[in-house]
């Protein structure tokens, strides 16, 4: 085992107080051979003191079974390959690697017929590599849409449920343990776009790394912004959008993002409430399938990571090779997301006078955008004496190009005050 | 392949449709080589004429893989069997076999070390099978709870939103298709209590059959307990509960019931609408996890059929042993509900004169059973001129035996007109 951290404490713990049952269910004992830390003369309960040793090659080389669970891109990298070069079976939790080089790292455990498994790096405790690579393998995924950070979740459901403004709810967040004294690769949405790019790979069989994925966090979320959702009927959710992509105007090809978004209160991850997480699929035969669960924390993950390690020594016990040449598509490009079809969500302060919504109606015709739903609510008189009004259009599917434009030039006009939000819609 | 209805048409087209990917996910062909039919000389869209046949053991042997879609007992079990002996690994969605002789049939697989998969067998589509007996299997599942039955929980889910009653709710499971003509194995739990069966045997590595399940059905809730379930902020499912119990009056063991239940409405399952179906599991590790999507239909069962194909072609292909004996315990016997512990919701119709709740609550006493909750509302005035009262009476866990006892108790009382309705409460 390679890190000896909060999750890697209750893997070594887990494998002594299991044993039994692990044994049972493998047919063969599992032996934790050496725990690789940088101090190991540091006191961990539940570890066998015995087996600390800062030495990485010398634990890795014939190890059965390789766990990494430091994470980051280096060391991890150079010693995962080095497990799967000698033949070892690795089990990691290790997002941002994955999210950088999962399709080398594949390569590299079937070019030695070993497996690779990472549960863990996506959505925590949730099996969700496992259905989407193997249940699911007979059929096609269409679209993977989840709440695959907790953090976010918690400050969104917050401003949701109890009215609170970002600032509240991120403060609570991080009183809670939620979040990092620096939050910003949760709110930045950039652990949930590491995890876009691992779906998109595996579910797509194509080379997909978190620089291809379109990233917009949830800072510009306002407490006025849930509030106009809520009274909607719409819940605003940081979601990480998987997708195959037949059409757009620029071919065929993936779409992953992450951004807020508006979803309906019934839609069933709507109800995904605090710091879970859940990932809803789209199938061609399955149809709609959601997996839901708690998304971080040692327990949780050190589950996932034990699951992956049971798998994987059952492979080892009945014999044949680990694994062979997986299908992989480097053609399954991720389009950008200017040629992909979204919905968004516009409120405008707009001045209240005859001929504004057809000044408004004209720049979506202009640029060959469709309004769904237009709603117009009397606003407040300004200083000069001005009546505004507030203007709240839902648009058709377009592609997010012509919608982006769409808003620059309504922001132009003459009778609009302020864009005062633009926000995507989802699940429709 | 063993008959060929909906699911089996469904398999058979998307063999042919998605052949490329299957072949590239498998890293070999998948060919049909028959399909075991009564009638050959029926047109079936989408089969290959060539390969329907009357002869099942023709068909079986030689085989591959054998997937198996009769349904019912025999001759299915005889042909399972004899693919399993021959050393052909088998596929199956029979619930009604696997809940009858679930440890007989996968002994048999274990001896020829081949596989015996079966995740259309439980909740259609949903991938549950393998979430339970691999992503979990580093974990110790202690409880699941199911909506495994979508007939019921649209006619539950209308009651509810709709305010309909029992038999108009059927009425239009029926015109929809989601009922049977005679749809008794539904709304009567035992189409539950045979998948409660099989998740219990998996996740427990114990022999439990449908026999072993304690049925309650949905036919005695009314309009009227909907509504109060409502107002209490509940509402009413058919939970398939399978339960790892470490200490009742009758020792340790197991439980595995079907009944209907309230559920808090912020709880994941209260959110599972229409005829989705949800499985809700506990592990000490993963915390809780839910899985979420279709339990029938042709295409969704399919998919699942499908996944499990690939899997057991990838084994194939991969080479070694495809299964070792499994861990089986036999001593994991399941307790009689008397001895399992519940909670009861009880609606009674009193005599509103002083004494009637010392009386009532001299009868739990007396049981061992304690009150949680007792909300007490003025009621109509009989044709004798007495005032009655409805008395809600929430309890805290206490064994079935001691509740069900004190619900006759109270029936017997003089100042309880009629216990009006009696359910039990989950989730909590």
């Amino acid at each position: 085992m390679l890190g000896c951290g909060v999750v890697g404490s209750e893997v070594a713990a887990r494998l002594q107080s299991r044993a039994e049952a692990l044994e049972e269910r493998i047919g063969a004992p599992l032996v934790l051979t050496a725990v690789v830390v940088r101090d190991p003369d540091k006191e961990r309960p539940g570890v066998d003191a015995s087996v600390l040793t800062t030495d990485a090659e010398a634990a890795i080389d014939g190890a059965d079974i390789v766990i990494e669970l430091m994470g980051g891109i280096e060391p991890a990298k150079t010693l995962i390959t080095r497990a799967l070069a000698q033949g070892s079976s690795v089990v990691t939790a290790n997002k941002a690697l994955l999210a950088a080089a999962y399709g080398e790292l594949m390569a590299a455990a079937d070019d030695s017929e070993v497996r690779l498994e990472h549960e863990a790096a996506v959505a925590g405790a949730i099996p969700i590599i496992r259905p989407v690579g193997d249940s699911l393998a007979g059929d096609r995924i269409d679209r993977i849409m989840g709440i695959v950070n907790g953090t976010t979740n918690y400050i969104l459901d917050q401003m949701d449920s109890q009215g609170w403004d970002f600032d509240a709810a991120l403060a609570s967040a991080q009183e809670l343990g939620y979040a990092e004294a620096d939050p910003t690769a949760d709110i930045g949405g950039h652990d949930a776009a590491a995890k876009a790019a691992i779906l998109s790979s595996l579910a797509f069989h194509a080379p997909v790394t978190i620089d291809d994925v379109h990233v917009e966090g949830i800072t510009g979320i306002t407490a006025e912004m849930v509030e106009t959702a809520k009274d909607q009927g719409f819940v605003i959710k940081l979601l990480a959008v998987c997708e195959r992509v037949t059409d757009s105007p620029a071919g065929a090809g993936l779409s992953a993002r992450v951004y807020p978004a508006l979803l309906p209160r019934t839609h069933p991850l709507a109800s995904v409430h605090g710091a879970f997480n859940a990932v809803f699929v789209e199938a061609e035969a399955a149809g709609s399938l959601m997996f839901y669960g708690q998304g971080a924390g040692g327990a949780p993950t050190a589950s996932a990571v034990l699951g992956d390690v049971v798998s994987v020594a059952r492979r080892k016990v009945l014999g044949g090779r680990g694994q062979y040449e997986r299908p992989f598509h480097p053609e399954r490009r991720v389009l950008p997301i200017s040629a992909i079809t979204t919905r968004y969500h516009i409120t405008l302060d707009v001045v209240d006078r005859p001929g504004v919504l057809a000044a408004v109606s004209e720049v979506f015709a202009d640029e060959g955008a469709s309004i769904e739903l237009m709603r117009q609510t009397i606003g407040e008189v300004d200083d000069e004496g001005i009546q505004h009004a507030k203007l709240v259009l839902a648009t058709h599917e377009n592609t997010d190009a012509a919608l982006s434009r769409t808003v620059d030039r309504l922001g132009d006009l003459d009778v609009v005050r302020a864009v005062a939000s633009v926000i995507r819609a989802e699940g429709q």
